[in-house]
């Protein structure tokens, strides 16, 4: 934790202390570290000061509503007054969906977050790209405000925390990771209730559509390409939504050939969301920019106006020039 | 660590010490944790004494041949002296395979384990069930060797404790699993590397075998029973061996619904293995100990001596009764 960091955090903490009106808030297409991050840190001002207000700006995923306490998280009022607004994990104000309302109204807007692309647009920054999770920025401003972490405030940050780093597999996990993690676990924290929530919670429906569409995986380039297309049709012949693909694409980048995968998603006839991950050498954001996309070196996104075809022949020639 | 644990630390490490010939085993139908604290304690040994024997009892799979010093591990001749044996990972001789011989000839046999059926077949014996992996209580040991842990002993111990753990997500895990792991990570290994070789490096054949398999998954008791059978037939189209159905009944158990995954493979006409897991109520050794298996609540199996669809008829039927 650098000085600057600490000297923010604990200006920030100023601003609770002082502020009556405090609302949270994070990004819309919510996942485990935002809402973990945001029901921590309302549960933590709220045994502060009594009382807190959480903005839900988008609908929360089936998989986080086993969480303690997240029915704190409702739509809010715009017209009542806002002294303080905290934003959660969020890199910039235009991801926060109406939120940015609120932050507009706020007098004070304090954001807290680790993504490195963070454009600092609050009043007090706490930006920490070295942090696996912002619940792991939250654990220790937790700790600055004095507030006890109990069981529901561990419960939230270890989802957070396990959730953004693939249950402490992917490269963002460091030490301090693992230090928070025993930390949260010494709470008493029923870690395999949190874990069966997280990861063997897959809906009928998903899996259904999971295994329809591994029937379909194409592989090129002696297996270092692997591709999967959903299309309108296997969501409506599985009764699914797009939002059920979640799982598809790690499980093509698991196959230990394969350096690429690649998911294709027929958003509307001629709009197709296009997914590539990477796993060791193969610089995907570069591949998605071409496209008007962007992300990071192994993960990253675009979109691609053409049928689903002619969308697949563009990313994969794209994709395979690559590798030259 | 308890007081006797500690002592008989010390009195093994006496032994190390003041022993010329010293063999590691462990059990046949080797795992992450086996390897991974053969490898870690056989590191730690040659570098104190300058040479150490690990004796290869059974084939090692591919997953681990990324492990730093894996061709340590290798026939022994059991005419050699044998001073010093050390036992890991394994609860009985038995399991040991070809290395019981080996045992029966050693001097000295020290047994570190964390299983809690362990027999105390050593003549020291450093039994920790609440450790999480054996490589949890080889990371203690070596410590008190006195010996380094450095970046090939750490990528050893990691493997053993993320894989017997399922990457920090089973109930074994407790906060110290956490804090040792990151004692490893500040070693400097690349944990990602590591990752990338144990969960992203499933076989082609593996994955077919995998897709194949799901397409026959049967679901009953309103999907809270799941099903996959694997005949021979299915392995010979696949191109396929046994051991490559891993992974099959952990995706079965994702199912949210699923509190009992089974898996029933062809071993011969009328020798069908079954392998059961649950998520929260059922007991399924229970289950298994009507059919000669047994294991844990959690996890067990049990070899039904009938064709398949009736080896079927019968766990179903036992299944569906401790439903009641």
């Amino acid at each position: 934790m650098s000085n600057l960091i600490n000297q923010n955090m604990m200006e920030a903490i100023d601003w609770i202390n002082k502020s009556d009106n405090i609302y949270l808030v994070s990004h819309v297409q919510p996942d485990g570290d935002n809402i973990g991050s945001l029901l921590a840190l309302g549960l933590a001002i709220k045994r502060l000061k009594g009382n807190v207000s959480i903005i839900k700006v988008d609908d929360i995923p089936s998989d986080f509503m086993f969480l303690p306490n997240i029915d704190m998280i409702k739509e809010q009022d715009i017209n009542k007054p806002i002294d303080l607004l905290i934003s959660l994990d969020c890199s910039d104000l235009g991801r926060l969906g109406i939120g940015k309302e609120f932050a507009l109204k706020a007098n004070i807007v304090i954001n807290i977050d680790h993504h490195i692309s963070n454009d600092n647009f609050g009043h007090i920054n706490i930006v920490s790209p070295s942090s696996a999770a912002t619940a792991e920025i939250v654990y220790d401003f937790i700790n600055k405000m004095g507030v006890l972490i109990d069981k529901d405030i561990a419960t939230c940050l270890y989802t957070g925390i396990s959730t953004d780093t693939g249950s402490f597999t992917y490269s963002n996990t460091s030490y301090k990771t693992h230090l928070i993690a025993a930390e949260l676990l010494k709470t008493g924290i029923d870690a395999d209730y949190i874990n069966i929530n997280l990861y063997q919670n897959r809906s009928m429906i998903r899996t259904k559509l999971f295994i329809d569409s591994l029937n379909s995986l194409e592989t090129y380039l002696d297996d270092k390409v692997g591709l999967v297309m959903i299309t309108q049709d296997m969501l409506k012949q599985n009764n699914a939504k797009m939002e059920d693909t979640e799982g598809i694409i790690s499980f093509i980048k698991g196959i230990d050939s394969v350096e690429v995968a690649c998911l294709l998603k027929e958003m509307d006839q001629r709009e197709i969301k296009v997914s590539l991950r990477s796993k060791r050498y193969i610089d995907v954001s570069r591949i998605c920019s071409k496209f008007n996309g962007g992300g990071h070196v192994r993960a990253a996104g675009c979109t691609i106006y053409e049928e689903i075809l002619d969308a697949k022949k563009l990313i994969l020639n794209e994709i395979i020039s690559n590798f030259r």
